[in-house]
């Protein structure tokens, strides 16, 4: 079952600029900030009532955050929907004809994550997540 | 103060197709569905724990949204903050220098909202709403 939107993802240049905004203006308390090298980015992560928004900043050009920069620009990236089964939805949406980009669930920052693949939809790329 | 993410908005060329997608595949219960001239746009929101997907069809190809879809295409649009004092926040914004799109709360679906412009905050458009 979906539970929530757990966090909204945003691609940006410099995540110590995006933080002025988030952080300081908006006054969003920081949850953490990590450099993850597997995913290619240094992430933030403030809190918003019951869900996060993420920030996400390329550590290269050709990393997935990088080629999103350059093709569509700063921006919202991905919106991650919590499950508290992750099998039991990406089984669903296989048996709907929805493409995955993981086959099986895989370790991400917030638990057990996958990606769907955004051809699916509307090129909204969705993350779902199990804590 | 900021309370939650209200709601985040997706630009869709067809509600049906995107409905097929958030409403039968995901299950996610659709909370209302309605035209909307002033805005330009066809819009359904369906709920996902304490907040919504808003799915946005524009109405013509001049509106905001047909706009926003010819020139970056379908996927995230907004994300819409909610917050117990509209004013207050639009106070706060503007004596730290953030332009707003507008000088006043206005009536939107959802109760008072406003736009923040996007260029003061890497591309992504934030509305304010006190429901």
């Amino acid at each position: 079952m979906i539970q929530k939107i757990h966090h909204v993802g945003v691609a940006v240049h410099s995540l110590d600029e995006a933080l002025k905004f988030y952080g300081i203006i908006m006054g969003l308390p920081m949850q953490l900030q990590r450099e993850l090298p597997d995913q290619g980015v240094r992430a933030a992560r403030l809190t918003i009532g019951d869900s996060d928004i993420e920030l996400l900043e390329p550590l290269s050009a050709e990393s997935p955050v990088g080629r999103f920069l350059k093709s569509r620009g700063e921006g919202l990236h991905h919106i991650c929907l919590q499950t508290d089964d992750i099998e039991g939805e990406m089984e669903t949406l296989k048996s709907k004809g929805v493409a995955l980009i993981d086959d099986e669930p895989r370790e991400g920052l917030v638990g057990r994550v996958c990606f769907l693949h955004p051809n699916a939809n509307g090129r909204v790329l969705v993350e779902l997540a199990q804590p």
